[in-house]
């Protein structure tokens, strides 16, 4: 690299760095966000004509703002190894496709509209608060799959038995899983017990049981989930305050013995 | 200021602090709300007359009672750096204009009913209680911009595939977002659900993800809010007991120092 | 009393603390309850005359019961100091008026349902939770006043402003309060407020602000319950634990100083 | 046991430990909730007998490997007091019963879909998770006595009261208290109540009261769950930091009683 070529690399990355050059993006992230929105409306064909002109400049703004990125990264390997990086790639790239047919139209609004998302890979505190979600995700792993295997069974009985009663609700095992669904979140689920229970009488109790199981299993998935973030922070806050306080007892400790050390030396 | 005025100064003070007029003051607040109440029922005229006479009786009552305050009070200019205080003000104020078209009328009777919430400014308690939720509100900064961001994609998703099908539900960005607020809270979402899946069949996933994103965020939110307060709490009961175990330590320590001091002055 | 007596009185308190009497007992209101239950289907006559000498015998075994446990307490007094035992007495005393007009066939029908609380005063466990949940209580009580004011403040301004669009909705502010709890549950609250969308296209903002605010301060209210139970409870153990360390250290370094004072013994 | 046989024995229980095995059943237990999945829709007659035949083929495997945990099995005795055993013995051994009439068909269908359950009982950590869930009934024991004896009240009360409204929702006790799980779970709760406003204009108390009874209880109930939990998680982990603190503290002081020992020994 020539001192010149340096000099241009030093100030892009000023740039880059720069509060000013971040609160942009932002401005025109939210922007974007605007115009994909704004598309929803029937709004007169000159505004709409402004709106695809400001589009075409997000876009270009976008492709340099990524270009800026990729240039001053210290390691351009580890550049693509960051979620967050091959995201906004995608996203700018996607939006270069020329939109010829409706298919290509579609999946280009698509694009567009996830571009609001970049707002989460721009502002580091929504970047962080994202990834201790994505965290939170393991410990509710067999949760989920015990709530799979209810939902599986009582679907599969449903529709054993209901089939006949409600070919729309009951139909086969993903209807059904649909419909308890429906029925875990309590919307208008008595309209669907008191369908079936025209024919079964007792069917109430499928319905009873089933939530109550989802329920019971959900409020200890809750409280489980309280308890072990808890207990990890807390563990951690304990043990630092344990440790100085030991720390402080043991220099204390230290300088009595030191003490009894001058005795001993003395006594000798 | 004369000894006279001094006298009367004082007089006023320990009146405004009496618990006597606290509670005049909360029972009249309470009868204000009472007739606000009162306006909308039918009423026969005479019964009208009388509650439009005890609501000039009230707001003369209420100019009095922020005069007295305002006199009382030792530093005039922090009076109304106080929130409360200015809230109370404008409240009486605003009573005072006198109603001579609709419009007037209308805001006239909206700062009648808002004079309940006088109740918080004058009961330390719920003053107390508003001001801990007031400091809540922060920690749940980003979580509400994440939902935001949430909420804005799929009701641009929605306006963009569901537009044609259903212009009052999916219209545009703003009315797909109340009708994502809906499917939220559960309200009917399998109606909005089912008109959609006659024309994309797959269009359960777009719902079932949303619900569970909305969730799992809501979910991370209440964790996170309850464990925050905690922490902070725990944190100041934990460090004060750490400090009285640690003081109690390190007197007996002290203690045996200064016992074996002894035993080195002997021995010099 | 004579020495008989005293023979009865003690053979009648062991026969009131044996659990065959408690297991009795409680058998007999689970029977009560069941009567009960029994007289809402349709029955033959004669099912039903067997149900009315059950209720007599049911009634006359919990005189005999009351009167018993009367009898063998040791302070007369103290005996209608306890809550429970008033609401057992009034139960009972009350099933005995004899049913001859409507009004009282309704009121005797109603004691009898009551019945099924003795089941709280006779089980100990059920009687240290339902105590324990009435300690919860006031904990709430700020909270529900400021909840309730919310409720007075939208209810007055959707009467406000709603009454002339549904009157059977919004038509006083008791209604309207009503009507805002339903939108508080979730209940069909879209419809209340497409309702009034038609009219006030803004007024989702009225509905919106409202749950929002209900339900952040519903979520408070629970962390704060969850806190407030908690810090208790910890607060005890703590210092239960504290305690027992710093009384072992306080042994461990007594016995050093008791030590160093037999070194300063010897020194002198 | 001849040496052969051992050999034989050894090797088996090889097999049954192997990772491989175990997943081949995990596999095999996937395949035939699949199975039982596909039934549920309309198929070609081919691909049902494709289906039969599977079937078939898993439930021979099901019983070879139960029999084959059997024989490897150390203690016999012991094989089946183990709950989830007796659970995998009787679904595979139900299978097998041939399926002559419609009732026999619909029992082996029932069974068949119970083997997803086998799931459960195979995966270590989702048959902790079962464990861990059944530790958490007791806990709720007597609150849902108490929620029970408050439904069957509420529900005595209004089948005394609104029978002749709606025989539908309140015909009798057990009717009752399914309307009030209803009402409970806020679905169409106000339609039953406009119903008996009509005629008991104040029954809005009956479901208020109601709903905040058991809204009240629940929340408790939540609350006690999460800290009972917590505690007995927490008293461990405190217990053993403390007692780490101790011994680390009771080292250090050891050294110092015997450095006074040496001094105690030299001054003698």
């Amino acid at each position: 690299m020539t001192q010149q070529q340096n000099l241009i690399f030093n100030s892009l990355k000023q740039v880059e760095a720069s509060k000013l050059f971040q609160g942009g993006v932002i401005a025109i992230i939210v922007l974007s966000a605007l115009t994909t929105g704004a598309k929803t409306y029937n709004l007169p064909t000159v505004f709409e004509h402004v709106l695809e002109g400001l589009d075409t400049a997000i876009t270009f703004f976008f492709l340099v703002e990524i270009l800026l990125r990729f240039i001053v990264h210290d390691n351009k390997k580890r550049f693509f190894l960051d979620g967050w990086n091959i995201f906004d790639t995608l996203v700018v790239v996607g939006s270069l496709i020329p939109l010829q047919n409706a298919d290509a139209v579609l999946i280009g609004r698509l694009l567009r509209i996830f571009r609001v998302l970049r707002l989460v890979s721009v502002i580091p505190d929504l970047r962080f608060l994202i990834n201790s979600l994505f965290k939170a995700i393991p410990r509710m792993g067999y949760i989920a799959v015990l709530m799979f295997i209810i939902f599986y069974i009582y679907a599969a009985i449903g529709s054993l038995f209901f089939h006949s009663i409600n070919e729309v609700l009951w139909g086969d095992v993903t209807i059904s899983m649909l419909t308890l669904f429906r029925v875990a979140t309590f919307e208008d689920w008595t309209d669907v017990m008191y369908e079936t229970m025209d024919t079964y009488p007792l069917s109430w109790i499928y319905y009873l049981t089933f939530i109550f199981l989802t329920a019971f299993v959900f409020l200890n998935m809750m409280v489980g989930a309280i308890l072990e973030v808890m207990s990890a922070e807390q563990n951690a806050r304990e043990q630092a305050s344990a440790h100085k306080e030991r720390a402080d007892m043991a220099e204390q400790i230290q300088a009595l013995q030191h003490k009894v050390d001058i005795l001993i030396e003395r006594l000798k």
